[in-house]
């Protein structure tokens, strides 16, 4: 394995707020009643996918805003980013906040991927507010990968249905008040095992979380024992066994400790998801939702956090190219 | 305006090595002797133009640790990103490299955008070697936004070219030995007039450099007599000349100060380039070609370096969105 990759830091960047918001089949998904808003049309008020994707954004912003009790002048940087092509939902969901913006692309890992940079910031000094949020949107991503919903498409079982759903959160340093801190990232590598099945990205993305994940435990000294739950992206049930199974060959049992925010955010049999809950609007989510109250609440002390992503798009698909996975660990932990 | 968007460095990190390599029309272009490798036939070895900007990133990555005496897992993080949907380029490229990775999207800005957040991660300590690096190439880039080339597609004069190129460049810390230093950087926020004219994106982006450069003069107290050149992205012609108008508005007198990549990467009116040079492989050309030896040659002391994105896709055009602009300001300066 090459050099590190992780970053710990003494005083560790606190997660100060945190607000979501999702469409109408995950709010009837077992995480439903935990999101802070629901729009039952999806469409945000919106009149076209895109747009009412960057709606999305734009209500979460807010939302994390107002619980954080800041108004966006006073937010330093945005670390933001969606599945379309040229980030057009974040691009247009996000302008009116007038916030210095980095966009970022990290397919499905691109919470991580925020997340790590908004801790980095907050923990230079650069900033005493930063903002992190990441969107999916099924019918936009549907469009964007696969046909639109009117062409009816139909889905192999390996394959996961993308989150309509965003998520925002506000970092503050040290010593501020808040949900929980980050006392530990660590930044992905491209990991590529040659997997061609575009309708099976868990397999695409295991590897990239197995690899993360055991260059958290070697760049910190640790291993699965020190955490309460190791949290991956959106693997779904297929690439979740996967994990499962390349984290035995190193003699690790995850059981008990592993979830998934693919597995968690639907009902997957009943809502008809087949391989579970993917996009980033997926870990962003559960993230917000599900595991930072669990936080709080003292249930789980530390959690690693690994959102996956799967570097395709339709071109380098159709050109017959691989479907590369990346996934960034973040360590959660407790404010006590 | 509204709050701060700009970092001082107190001990600012250094740009260690660049390296750029460029396609055919840029070999023959008034830079073309300047670059550190041109490829005739714009394939670089490739079968498909995706494939050729990724093998054009490997090429541009190699030079630039060869030329900084770095092997691949020395250098702790990579920031990069291309035009594409899902930034392929980037994907495909960078993965041999095995660097933890950032993926960025910030259209033509995006070298900007990588400059920016290296320089904040080296000046925080969180890395000893970091890259940064963007591409662009013709073919791609005609078929993400407009039609493949086969189609022969007519171009009005306020269009401009999509460079075909790619930068790449290692920053280490303060103290080491190098071409020049990142004193300071200003993030950019998206700024939108309402431009819906894809052909004429020098117009969208004019507003964002204008923002950017006053907020740099503004949150470092200085104004354009600090500064020996202040040489935008790629405004083309008529994006410049907006920018030298907004200037004036203002009281400025930027007249032989700003220069614009975009107008320095082809003989425009001999290589029918119209309004100029694009792409985010147009900045990270002439950074490293051009502007960086007149840094460090003392030609130059202090340059406000300031690409610029238009933040439109083919989703949001066809939808009848505007085009917001981004620009990132970096400061470099020279090592004496």
């Amino acid at each position: 394995m090459a050099g590190k990759a992780s970053l710990r830091f003494q005083r560790p960047p606190v997660i100060a707020a945190a607000a979501c918001v999702a469409g109408k089949k995950e709010g009837e998904g077992p995480l439903g009643p935990l999101y802070d808003q629901v729009d039952e049309s999806d469409l945000f008020g919106a009149d076209s996918w895109e747009k009412a994707e960057s709606a999305m954004q734009k209500r979460a912003a807010q939302l994390a805003l107002k619980k954080g009790n800041a108004s966006p002048d006073q937010v330093r940087y945005l670390f933001a980013g969606d599945l379309l092509g040229q980030l057009i939902a974040t691009s247009f969901g996000t302008m009116e906040l007038g916030i210095p913006l980095f966009g970022l692309y990290g397919a499905c890992s691109t919470m991580g991927e925020a997340l790590c940079l908004g801790a980095m910031t907050v923990n230079a000094g650069y900033g005493d507010q930063v903002m992190a949020m990441t969107s999916s949107h099924f019918a936009t991503a549907e469009k964007q990968f696969r046909f639109p919903l009117a062409y009816g498409n139909q889905r192999p079982l390996s394959a996961t249905w993308t989150v309509t759903g965003c998520g925002s959160l506000l970092l503050t340093p040290w010593g501020s008040e808040g949900l929980a801190r980050i006392p530990a990232v660590t930044v992905g590598r491209i990991e590529d095992l040659g997997i061609r099945d575009s309708m099976n990205m868990g397999a695409a993305m295991a590897p990239a979380a197995f690899h993360t994940i055991e260059q958290n435990f070697l760049d910190l000294g640790v291993d699965e024992t020190w955490y309460d739950q190791i949290i991956t992206g959106d693997l779904g049930m297929i690439g979740s066994r996967i994990l499962l199974d390349l984290m035995k060959e190193k003699g690790r049992n995850l059981k008990g400790i592993h979830r998934d925010c693919g597995c968690l955010v639907y009902h997957n049999r009943r809502q008809d998801t087949h391989s579970g809950g993917s996009g980033c609007g997926c870990s962003a989510l559960v993230l917000c939702a599900y595991i930072l109250p669990k936080i709080r609440s003292g249930e789980w002390k530390r959690v690693l956090f690994v959102p996956t992503g799967a570097l395709l798009s339709t071109v380098s698909f159709n050109e017959g190219q691989s479907i590369p996975g990346i996934a960034h660990g973040v360590v959660i932990e407790g404010m006590r």
